[in-house]
């Protein structure tokens, strides 16, 4: 059946609804973004857990105006969140966590429809888990087998199963704390006292790459080199945030590879970020891809269709191949 | 030549002077402790580097009674200290060290003999260096061979080399970062956020040490372990703090070790920070000694005597053997 309405229509508010953001889209047919907003109304920001009233502050006037679904993904659906939505166990397809996403009627008269995250058990038996990037994989019409490097805070490897694109499974994946130990310990350690905040320092930065990748299996003692080079004089000041940056992501690339290198990755995240992991991709001689820049905003329309929240249309057949 | 002063009388002001505190330790014939008094003097607490200032405020009444040498051990003798005392490079023995005690006068009259630290270049390629662990080591009498564990902020594993006791020479050591980045990750970081000050609780320490025991390759991604166990409910909130203790010593022990693992080490250091490496050592199969509890006025004393700083009585061979 045609889709009788105007092109320019609002079908889904999508919501990216992380711990320090709320990043709001309205998109049209095929998922179009017709227009994006965001506040500092992240989940941790979020006075007395007020969630309604953060998002209606933001968005309040496009879910009056066109009374169309709202999805989010993110850690909203965390039990720190408005409503917690229960992990899906991996290997898990799109279809099966768009079964499960968890409704949340608004006072203002829709339905708030959060995904819920993903969850696994490791080689090393541990429970690994993500919420927010499971979208993310879904909007980024990944190949069969595919290995997917989210960089970040807590930056993930995904490795899709069998399946294509929507078809895909996320067959398991693994958190590093990355972001978060560069931050911390650039703040609140001893490595940050010989540093000095200035223009990017490429060499240092590749310094550091090879260093992890060759001891990664060491890293609670290499990274004290980030210490030991300043006072040395090997590297100046102004480099040492670099050398840092490139030491835990090349331990990260190590940790993640191991001896079996894969013959290339894709890369889905932020620009810069994701540039740092190309020059250290290249360093450790692994092929990569960017995904597409629109993952979250396409992954959502994904799941929304999937849920039947909205309805195909051509454009959609175009946008999914 | 026999000593003819009487027994009790004071021939050392030994001074073990960190980044947070400032320890004083009056002696007599033979390294005798007379008298022990403490500040929170540390190098990082003195206002506008008044570290005279700072010594004569805990201990003028001693330098003006005794008028007898005073040496110190530590950060005293970094760039942040007093006056730096440039690293003597391993594989260094006591004698080497005690011939580049750095003097400084001191407006009382008596003189400061800072002692230097040690550095070495490790199998990666990376400088490593230590300020007051080396005194300790001398002040420890390990045998030939030994491998030494210093716990604390910033763990030290030493390896000694042929030559016993005061004669040893340290070969190499390394430094892990596992007391800090305790600190920051319980304080600053998510993995403190489902964590619960309580009693301690030694089967979560335990679960933590296997864990990092078994993927000490993976430090940067099983550290998140300490945050899923808990979200997880597998861990309750009371018992993540011991977990991540556990998980970082697991995770010093194996990249310190790797696959070929000492018998057995010496530990030294304070009591119940070992006595947690006790515990992590009999997980990992590796046997283990305690050193003498007096080893940095220990060392302080012989690195004085090898400085002839002051004189050997009956007291002394005693002492070392």
């Amino acid at each position: 059946m045609p889709d009788a309405s105007p092109s320019g229509s609002a079908r889904l508010i999508a919501l990216d609804w992380g711990t320090s953001n709320l990043r709001a889209s309205l998109l049209g047919d095929g998922g179009r973004v017709l227009e994006t907003r965001a506040a500092a109304g992240g989940v941790m920001a979020v006075p007395e857990r007020r969630f309604e009233a953060a998002l209606m502050a933001l968005a309040g006037d496009w879910i009056e105006a066109h009374r169309c679904p709202v999805i989010a993904s993110g850690m909203i659906g965390s039990r720190q969140g408005w409503r917690e939505a229960p992990y899906v166990e991996c290997p898990a397809g799109l279809a099966q966590v768009a079964a499960q996403l968890v409704r949340v009627p608004l006072t203002a008269g829709s339905t708030l429809h959060i995904v819920p995250g993903l969850s696994c058990i490791g080689a090393d038996g541990q429970d690994d888990v993500m919420r927010g990037e499971e979208t993310q994989l879904w909007g980024a019409a990944l190949a069969a087998g595919s290995c997917c490097v989210l960089p970040g805070t807590h930056a993930k490897w995904a490795w899709m199963g069998e399946g294509a694109g929507v078809d895909g499974a996320v067959r398991a994946f693994q958190t590093f704390m990355t972001g978060e130990l560069y931050a911390v310990l650039t703040q609140h350690s001893i490595l940050g006292r010989l540093m000095q905040a200035g223009q990017a320092r490429p060499e240092a930065f590749a310094q550091g790459v090879q260093l992890g990748l060759a001891e990664y299996a060491n890293a609670t003692h290499v990274i004290f080199a980030a210490r030991t080079a300043g006072l040395m004089g090997r590297i100046e000041a102004e480099g040492l945030p670099d050398f840092l940056s490139g030491l835990l992501i090349g331990i990260e690339i190590g940790s993640a590879t191991g001896p079996a290198l894969p013959a290339a990755v894709v890369l889905l995240g932020d620009e810069a970020l994701c540039s740092r992991y190309e020059t250290a991709l290249d360093l450790a001689g692994i092929g990569h891809y960017r995904a597409s820049a629109e993952a979250t905003t396409r992954g959502q329309w994904r799941m929304a269709l999937a849920a039947g929240l909205v309805r195909a249309t051509g454009a959609d057949a175009q946008a999914t191949t």
